[in-house]
């Protein structure tokens, strides 16, 4: 039997268990990357291990999400990365060489190698044939450590592409139709494998932006075949030695099978505030819009941004909207610049900002109050934007470019003749941003502004655990509500009693006064708890106000690691129903814990107290994540 | 007896009072701008007045300081901006067309005219021959309103150029020279008049960033002549019928005189934190440099980044210097897009921002903790650049670019073969992100955010005042001091409530809750008290919370209007060595106020009854700002 493109590159660095759906597997690493606001708890818990340079075939450190540095602590964590990363073996990507995931798809990811990222759009690096996979800062240290990657094998999906997508729709298209025919659930367990004829209509940045957005299908990764495609992007990136050819055997087996006609897709936009609130542009157009926002790791490649010059280009942007764009990478935007194409933007009236995630992640340019914000990028979350009453679109560069020339949402097929744009042949080749590893690790003094604080503890699981129910949330928690993003918190991800002081700061801003107050607790949360963004600060800062457990009706993947990580333990309710029973207040007992945990139990008690009620819980754990709670966390454990 | 260029212009405004330095005059004003960070108190002032449409000659309406929008505010504020320019007959230039003072020189600024502006940079105008006054929001509103703009005349100081500037030498150093000479308090009650054959070897950028900066003299303003230099910038803006030619009478009289040998000057730095502490950068070079800045409305035109890029032009930036760039308008960064400078720029390793103040404001990019930045900007007060230790320099772009090359301070004139540019003889003109006023004005609905808030009212003067002294500070107290900006605070200017809660921020973070507890209070300061830029909240704010006077050794002039405007008595102690005899908690008594202010008395007793003390003060106020005072500002007085 022949096995598909994921088992292939699985089984090549399979470390421990079978490649069977639901089991727990151990994969090795063989190149990592953070980001800053992941990367400086990623840094210090890697240094916790007292390793001294990283494992792995590379490791790289980039600078995207702080750099507005509206106060000391950004420019002081970026040193902090620099020094860090030059002292231990790290590829240094300074600010302003661009977005991590862009960065890496241009200048590092090979076919066939796995990518542990501590981001959740690290599946960016499946568009070039590789496994590329988002995790918390602490997997990630693990890695750079050479310790294996552990996860639970996923199911293959087969995506088959048919057709060739028609002017005016792009690869963003495709992904918002996957969300819109799966929700932002039906990933969670699964990596969509890419194949058909339609695959090769495709260039590498375009499947970077369908593996890109597939995390918001909660799914642990999504990966393209590595052919000639491939081989030529590699090639105008002057690697061309990178590429291997790589793809399912024809006759493989998937778990589940999904068919995409490209020649039947239009243009599509997601609505507020979730990225599977997929509609067909025609059907909304006409709706004013105050902003237009172009980038992101999704849609800000060369092609990307090339194609919006030439639909700008001799036009002015519609006087009721704003136009901003913060272009994927420094080669991005040195292409553009040396091409005439960044000047055709500039005159259309363009705002340019950095190339970083920028507004993406709430890090400025936040519309208005109720304003419509038409935007290329991966989540449209409430209140992430920065404006919480803002209505947040999710499309292509191309419905982006429409609304910005008229001010409304407008079918892009309405503006004529679709510009031709191609990949150029040879990319700009200068890495002089990306600072090698240090030749001398030992001269290097690593610098550590006041707001780096040390790692917090994580405690043992207590024999028996009595505490209240701290909070009550509903369906599709994400992370954005659990440990908020944005230019004011952002800054603190360094400091973990300061930012721990913003934990779900939308939902309750008392959660942290009262969680201190109660000496912590649990949380109760409903379907899909935790999707979205890879941030261990989401686990990490609940630890630190004493959150010891959450009992949800289901879990996102990343997101139920890193809880394990930090020695919170993820409970799900046996009977769905019982998430009505219990309530904010309720003083619950966990009994037996130590016991029944270590024992390999699959269920446990929970007693609610003050209601006499005892509602049984699953514990979905493999003995390695039994062992990780009860000794407090991942980091005691290794 | 013959005329200088600055009575001449005065004399063609004048509506009010005799040019006789010292003595109150009134000038009819012909242009107006505002920027947003004063921009929507000003706009709500003039609402207040009632005047359908500006009846100035022009006026610009400017958003170039709240650009981050790390928040709905900004975004908020800027539609208000929009909405009520095009209501009121004012241009508004959008956010990305860039600062300002840049912009406004470009397309706007008439030889011979006069320019109010909300902006203490405003006589960056004076460059290209106008007299540009910065001054408060509310003295804009009025200007507006078609009223006088009311000033005490000025001295006049004759500052003759002799000579040619030396390669690698630029206009910078030559207000940094006038800085070093005159200090920060020198040009109190002072016009600078630039004279000399030295003139004619100055462009008018350049000439406008010796203008520009003229401002941290604590002058009134500082102007060049109108001459064949500044037709020609005029003409290569399209804008050649808009000369005149304007220039001192051969004979005429000034107050003082100032030399400066251009050909004796050298590449100099302002140290922290004052524009004054001027030295040669030979002798502080070597200096580790972590971060530089260049931009600002003192140094990012065309010529200005040009030579930058001329310099970096296929060289590499160091390893542990940061390198930003804001460029100073949408014209300057789209020439250099077109012309492949920008190119040049990006691959030397620049983080390009955009066209506006930027980290000038503290809005971003703030250095490491006690990090050393190197900024083409015209201040350096501690803590205006975000990070309370940094030690901040203030340098021309040839000292700034050679840092960011060398990483550390180094004369610029090691750097070999210095690099010819030129103006060029047409600018890219266009204007599509300016947008003109409504033809049909009564349509336009003005657009109003919740964080836009009414205008707080200014109390008539008490028959007798008895309070508590809420603060003492020391001399050089900068509006930065009393009513910080940076990324956190200046989104709240739309917000008096909301932004006086900052009100001496860094100097004592009680003020605002304890001026709230007494019922309000005095405050007592040194030397050139007020000094830095224009902005009314540091008056507005402190009215808000009770502030009834402030009693210093001396003040500067746009803040002492401006407590005027808002309804706080400027007061001198007769005898300086009184300041020392007061304290913080003093209870303070000024008997009959009403009378002995009304009456035109210069003196008032000030009473410390828990001393025992009586302090004679002196009052320098004409019958107008008496006038205004007990009315309780100018706008209850207009």
């Amino acid at each position: 039997m022949g096995m598909n493109l994921t088992q292939k590159i699985i089984a090549a660095h399979l470390v421990e268990g079978q490649m069977v759906p639901g089991q727990e597997i151990a994969i090795k690493i063989d190149q990592t990357l953070t980001q800053d606001a992941t990367g400086t708890m990623a840094y210090l818990q890697f240094e916790a291990m007292g390793v001294p340079r990283v494992k792995t075939e590379l490791s790289v450190s980039y600078v995207d999400h702080n750099t507005l540095q509206t106060g000391f602590e950004n420019a002081d964590d970026h040193l902090f990365l620099q020094t860090i990363a030059a002292k231990h073996g790290i590829y240094f990507s300074r600010p302003g060489n661009g977005i991590c995931h862009q960065v890496h798809l241009e200048r590092f990811g090979k076919p066939g190698k796995t990518l542990l990222g501590s981001d959740s759009h690290t599946p960016t690096g499946g568009g070039i044939g590789m496994l590329a996979i988002g995790a918390g800062g602490l997997d990630v240290a693990v890695a750079m450590a050479g310790k294996p990657f552990y996860l639970t094998m996923p199911k293959v999906v087969k995506v088959e592409l048919l057709g060739r997508l028609s002017p005016w729709v792009s690869a963003k298209d495709v992904i918002l139709e996957v969300l819109r025919r799966l929700s932002v659930k039906g990933g969670v367990g699964r990596i969509l494998e890419y194949t058909g004829p339609g695959v090769a209509t495709l260039t590498v940045p375009e499947r970077a932006t369908i593996t890109n957005m597939g995390a918001e299908l909660g799914a642990t990764t999504s990966i393209f075949p590595s052919d000639e495609i491939t081989r030529a992007f590699l090639a105008a990136q002057g690697r061309e030695e990178d590429w291997v050819p790589l793809s399912a055997d024809p006759d493989a087996v998937y778990d589940e099978e999904l068919t995409i006609d490209l020649s039947a897709l239009e243009p599509l936009i997601a609505c507020p505030h979730s990225p599977d609130k997929v509609v067909p542009v025609r059907e909304i157009a006409g709706l004013p819009v105050d902003q237009v926002a172009i980038g992101s790791c999704t849609n800000s490649s060369y092609v990307d941004l090339m194609r919006v010059a030439a639909i700008l280009r001799g036009k002015k942007i519609h006087p009721r909207t704003s136009l901003v764009i913060s272009p994927g990478s420094r080669q991005v935007l040195t292409m553009l610049a040396q091409n005439g194409a960044l000047a055709d933007l500039l005159s259309a009236g363009v705002r340019l900002l950095e190339c970083t995630c920028g507004p993406c992640i709430g890090m400025g340019q936040a519309p208005p109050s109720a304003g419509v914000s038409v935007r290329t990028f991966n989540r449209n979350f409430e209140g992430r934007s920065g404006t919480k009453d803002a209505q947040v679109y999710l499309a292509s560069p191309e419905v982006a470019a429409a609304a910005a020339l008229t001010g409304q949402l407008t079918d892009p097929r309405e503006l004529g003749a679709y510009p031709e744009v191609t990949l150029p042949e040879k990319f700009l080749l200068d890495d002089s941003m990306i600072i090698p590893p240090a030749a001398a690790p030992e001269t290097v003094e690593v610098r550590r502004g006041p707001n780096i604080k040390p790692l917090p503890k994580g405690q043992p699981l207590p024999a028996e655990y009595r505490g209240e129910v701290l909070l009550k949330v509903g369906d599709n928690i994400t992370t954005d509500h659990i440990m908020p993003a944005g230019s004011k918190i952002l800054p603190l991800r360094s400091n973990i009693p300061a930012i721990s002081q913003y934990v779900f700061h939308q939902v309750d801003p008392e959660f942290p006064a009262r969680a201190l107050a109660k000496g912590g607790g649990v949380v109760v949360g409903g379907q899909n708890y935790g999707q979205g963004s890879s941030r261990e600060h989401a686990a990490l800062a609940p630890m630190y106000l004493g959150v010891r457990a959450v009992i949800a009706q289901s879990f996102a993947r990343i997101h139920r690691a890193n809880l394990i990580n930090f020695g919170i333990l993820p409970l799900t309710f046996a009977r769905a129903e019982d998430y009505e029973a219990i309530e904010q207040g309720d003083i619950i007992r966990l009994p037996e814990l130590v016991e029944r945990i270590g024992a390999g139990a699959e269920e446990i008690n929970l007693i609610v107290e003050n209601k006499n009620l005892t509602i049984p819980l699953l514990v979905d754990l493999t003995p390695r994540q039994r062992a990780i709670l009860l000794a407090g966390g991942l980091l005691n454990y290794v």
